[in-house]
């Protein structure tokens, strides 16, 4: 244990831990003699276990202070679990059915127990990479960004509470420095973390690197993502933080949470969809040639899209008489007026989305950090193959945003790709 | 004295505070026997104090816990001081030929003890309604701007001490509620405080509050004003916040202040220049027709946005390879990348500063404060007439902005209006 508590717990320090907790004996029925733990952090940063007695379950998720997948040599602010927590406790609150529970947060040990997740819950990239359709998914991810994005928007909030809130997640700063660095920079230059499928792609990550356009792009990106509070937003949004079953969704890990650009959380998600959808080639052998996957993965992203416009507005709909305070109702006082406001915002929200989007996927194939979605498939050319399609796809969205209008005509653009 | 120890200040009580304040007494050469005091706060907000003694000078500004030009019934922190001394201090460390030094902060009694600008300062509007040239105006207040707004952005700024210094002036939220109400809100509604040069501006002032497409820009600007932390920006900088001489330039009262978009600070300064100029007919007789002073105003204005333009790029190129995070060198690493980087974020910031500066006309002609150009025009009808092209050229700025690729080609189009 250092000198302020903070004790990295294995499975043993793990039981004593529970032991001495009542409301996680609790939560496990107090039968904690016989339990059942299992270490399953396959995610980049933390230890996480699952603890099952004979009457109940949870989960409990250590932060410790550097980052699991790289090692000690990357130092990294244990106090992510605080945000998390935060996050989890807020967005939970406005929408109930799609965070996990929290039961039990401990700041000095950065430590979250929670529900846990029971199969046939899995994440839902493993779950894409096995060909799974989820056809609640695109319902149940638009409602979740809805929610959490407008009811922590200054289209619900004052601007009182905001600054509050914004003020407090200015100390997740070092996750935010991460992100920078990850999404922002390093696919840009020459950077000891980045990796791509060499040699197939050297060129292509040396393009990118000489690509002035394109850095012209991601800056007005980062500058965004650094300066804009527009809402709480999970900041980590991607299809592994994503738990499914073919009736619930649930989104976990937002460590990465601080007040940021709604398209930050949007456009990863269909960024990630994408992903997915330019790995399936690689996936497919003489049993399924994911030919109809595909094209469910393509509805599932239009209706992702299409669906959060919907709810999203809907909200908005019903609070022009509310307490928010961007668009105040003795000012919008007339439905045309309304109707242009709300396109106009959806509008930048959407090539904002694009724009996050494509450099999320730019980023997992030439940065430190990849997809399983694309690392699941062996042979290294046609991994390659894949991984060059979506680049060059996510490159002319980052570039050419601005022309789309609708998610049908990004459909169409990839859909026209002579893949 | 309330129970926090907060006593509004008057003459009497004020030399017992400066008897019992040593830096103060000090800086009077302790000759505080005989102190000549005189309360000269004619700004809309708080008490300032000028206290001489036969050996020295200052200002005491005390902030009540309401506006004063309104009175008690309209609340206000006086936190405020807290927010303009850390403004001034900051300023001030950036650009202290501009900027008046801080003596003393009391932030129970939210009083600022700061140099006392000797005549023959006066306040910078007074001189423009006098007709006073000032020669080295333009070179002043870019320099003023450039540095202040440079130095607290990311192009200078870690994200780490740029979220840290966000945090903290999220603080000050109560006064970015007035400017959100009084700039981007009540102007385009009916609202108690609104006032105009009635009745003849009452079917302008009615206009503007069913203009829709001016409301969508207007909320344009509010989100920006709300959401995005570009920089420590003074957030009141019209020309009643300078002090000047023929020789010396100071920026005063910045308890606005909080990380906010830059365009906001350069906007309110030239539109308040382009009230000065469209206010001068009504100041014009026999003896002075103003012709060649509004020149003069013309020039001052487009040399102000020139030469900010010019000596914030050239901060920029002194510290491309400095600590600033919004473009790293290994990025932005050839010298057309950065000129084409440059321009793109002038171009983005010059229009961000003509509409930050139109909404800060109009909400001076038909909003609850008005400007002393026009105030002080005896004809209400010529001062309407002023007001009304003022308005009228401040609204088509407001939807047009981003036609104007430069200073030159606003003052055209003012040179070109049928006044």
């Amino acid at each position: 244990m250092d000198a302020n508590g903070f004790l990295p717990l294995d499975d043993k320090s793990l039981v004593e831990y529970i032991k001495r907790t009542p409301s996680l004996s609790l939560k496990l029925g107090n039968k904690i003699d016989d339990l059942q733990i299992t270490e399953v952090g396959d995610g980049n940063l933390n230890f996480v276990y699952i603890v099952i007695s004979s009457a109940g379950s949870l989960v409990v998720k250590q932060a410790l202070p550097y980052i699991r997948c790289i090692g000690e040599s990357w130092p990294m602010t244990k106090e992510r679990a605080y945000y998390e927590t935060m996050a989890l406790k807020e967005h939970g609150r406005l929408c109930p059915d799609h965070v996990p529970e929290v039961y039990h947060f401990d700041r000095t040990m950065s430590l979250i127990a929670m529900r846990y997740l029971e199969p046939p819950h899995i994440i839902l990239r493993k779950g894409l990479i096995a060909g799974v359709e989820y056809p609640l998914l695109a319902e149940h991810m638009s409602e979740y960004m809805a929610k959490t994005l407008f009811f922590t928007s200054l289209l619900y909030l004052s601007t009182t509470d905001h600054k509050r809130a914004v003020a407090e997640f200015c100390g997740n700063v070092e996750l935010c420095r991460l992100t920078e660095q990850v999404v922002f920079s390093d696919p840009y230059k020459v950077s000891q973390y980045n990796r791509w499928s060499s040699p197939y792609l050297d060129h292509d990550a040396e393009a990118i690197r000489e690509d002035n356009i394109l850095k012209l792009e991601i800056a007005e990106l980062k500058s965004m993502f650094c300066e804009r509070s527009q809402a709480l937003i999970h900041g980590d949004l991607h299809t592994g933080s994503v738990m499914v079953t073919q009736n619930s969704t649930q989104v976990i890990d937002p460590e990465f949470a601080f007040f940021g650009p709604m398209g930050f959380d949007i456009g990863a998600f269909l960024g990630n969809l994408f992903l997915s959808f330019f790995s399936q080639d690689g996936h497919s052998d003489e049993e399924n040639d994911r030919k109809t996957y595909k094209q469910w993965i393509l509805r599932a992203t239009e209706d992702t899209w299409n669906l959060f416009q919907k709810k999203f507005t809907s909200l908005w709909d019903d609070h022009w008489d509310g307490s928010g305070e961007a668009y105040l109702s003795a000012i919008y006082n007339n439905p045309e007026l309304r109707l242009s406001a709300q396109k106009k915002y959806m509008k930048d929200l959407f090539h904002d989305t694009l724009g996050f989007g494509a450099a999320k996927m730019i980023r997992r194939i030439v940065g430190v950090a990849h997809v399983e979605d694309f690392e699941a498939i062996r042979d290294a050319r046609k991994r390659a193959e894949c991984e060059k399609h979506a680049l060059e796809f996510a490159k002319m969205i980052l570039k050419e945003r601005r022309r789309f209008q609708t998610i049908n005509q990004v459909i169409s653009a990839i859909k026209e790709l002579p893949l």
